[in-house]
């Protein structure tokens, strides 16, 4: 009976541990303001709690222009009433990222690589803290070079793994390397899946994404400034990949996986694939067909978000 | 006699292989179109050499409003005829990049981060390249904590170090790692400092700069979302970079440093520091007072400009 108890106590108070925002620093709290320095937001000048307390989902893509786009979109997808067109960028003040809110949906861009996204989403964390936000499901919706997939095809990331496809990130903390777990959400990854073979609308697999520091001589590019490979060596090593599960690559997954993990915070990184790197490194698509393949991680998130919320049956 | 021939033979050599923008990629003379896809650019769709043939300055930094706001004043400083508005971002097509061109000076945003600034730089040779442009001096201006310094400072990058504090910078070429200099042109180093002397308008140092992944743990701030180490620890950190002869903190120097070595273009860094990191982490001082700063490096690199183009004497 003990035990019992004891067991449910276990699962409540781990129940609890998954619905908060966890940062991992002591000092925080002591701290008399926070400011916000990349978004133009502090504890000071700006209510937090009142202003995001009931976000439950976060959204983030490299485009400004595209996450503005996702505000809109959701904005109508959710029958949010008032003018699309109102949806102000609240983080204004600055140019580094672009935020809207809409309803508890929250859409952020945070431009290119690894250590833009990290600063991007360690005040997105602090915000998600101060705001005393539960519950709260983040996605990174993005584009990606696709490893033997078709042009359009929709990749939701199983692990994100590193150039030596490890599923793992490693950060430099006071001039030493240490190693963080980049596992993303099983749960919200195969609820995705489940979603995508309900829409029926654009091919969806799920795979390992990995996550690389450039866009040229990291992913083996032959049309960059700097190249020393051969074609071969190229394929070589996309084949590698492609073996090790690899089935996009992109260039901020680890970091978004790693720092959601340690933060308690459930992820998923749902990316649509530009090209097959295995038939050419340039991408060739018009921008109609372009603006369409990056609407599509959309599409599903979105269904995602109205499920969530009861308003798909 | 023969030996004076030679020797003259290798300096005129020696000093065409320095006017040049040397790409390192054989393929690329061999493709029948190169898209700078982030630039949305293309050698098809546009006449690079008729654009860009007449370019010497390149100046980059992270934000697109700064470097817009750094074409304004470029286009004042020399005395350019037409309406400064009228000053078109060359990259509309996309939100990744700003670029404008103001006579021999371009102006280019890079967003945050070794990667997005990696990918800029990969297209911004190839497009100095497919211009025919010789000549050209490269300039990135940036924001950075001072270490040991006054907020307000300017520095002018030495050498550009990793988080060892080491000249060098690490990129991952198909899985594998390679390491790259970092020394940058000390003649456009002691230039830029003489000017500042003669400037007389704000305190510049010359010192190293040490580049990181992140703007929290990499640099040992202790108001990120996630932070391990105690204020001694951090303190003792940034008098170790103190002591290597840092004295200011970024993210950018490295990549940009290396890349620009490999490709023959003489370059410098010129960053303000926000603050001193000895004394706190965040970012305080107001909105005018930041605004000013990031003048201080646009001022100096202006002051540059006007010297080479002999407009100061």
């Amino acid at each position: 009976m003990a035990m019992l108890l004891l067991n449910r106590l276990a699962k409540e108070h781990e129940d609890y541990i998954k619905q908060q925002v966890h940062v991992k620093n002591p000092y925080l709290d002591t701290m008399e303001e926070d400011i916000l320095y990349h978004f133009s937001l502090s504890t000071k000048t700006h209510n937090l709690p009142k202003m995001f307390g009931d976000i439950k989902f976060v959204c983030v893509g490299g485009s400004a222009n595209r996450m503005k786009a996702f505000a809109h979109f959701i904005h109508q997808e959710l029958n949010i009433p008032g003018n699309p067109d109102d949806i102000q960028d609240i983080c204004e003040g600055t140019d580094r990222y672009s935020m809207y809110k809409v309803g508890p949906v929250l859409s952020i861009s945070h431009g290119m690589g690894v250590p833009s996204i990290s600063i991007m989403m360690h005040e997105l964390i602090k915000l998600l803290h101060h705001a005393h936000c539960q519950d709260v499901v983040l996605f990174r919706l993005g584009t990606s070079g696709g490893v033997g997939l078709n042009p359009g095809t929709v990749v939701i990331t199983d692990k994100a793994v590193d150039y030596s496809f490890r599923p793992q990130f490693e950060q430099v903390v006071l001039g030493k390397v240490i190693t963080r777990s980049t596992e993303l959400d099983e749960e919200v990854a195969s609820e995705l899946l489940q979603y995508a073979s309900e829409l029926e609308s654009f091919p969806t697999v799920i795979g390992n994404t990995m996550c690389t520091h450039d866009f040229y001589e990291g992913q083996g590019r032959l049309d960059g400034a700097l190249c020393s490979f051969s074609h071969e060596e190229k394929l070589e090593y996309l084949k590698k990949a492609y073996e090790a599960g690899v089935r996009n690559i992109e260039m901020e997954s680890t970091v978004f996986a790693a720092m959601c993990r340690v933060c308690g915070l459930k992820a998923a990184v749902v990316c649509v694939a530009l090209l097959n790197r295995f038939e050419g490194d340039q991408i060739t698509s018009s921008h109609e067909v372009l603006v369409e393949y990056q609407q599509r991680p959309q599409i599903l998130v979105a269904y995602f978000i109205k499920k969530r919320l009861g308003l798909i049956p």
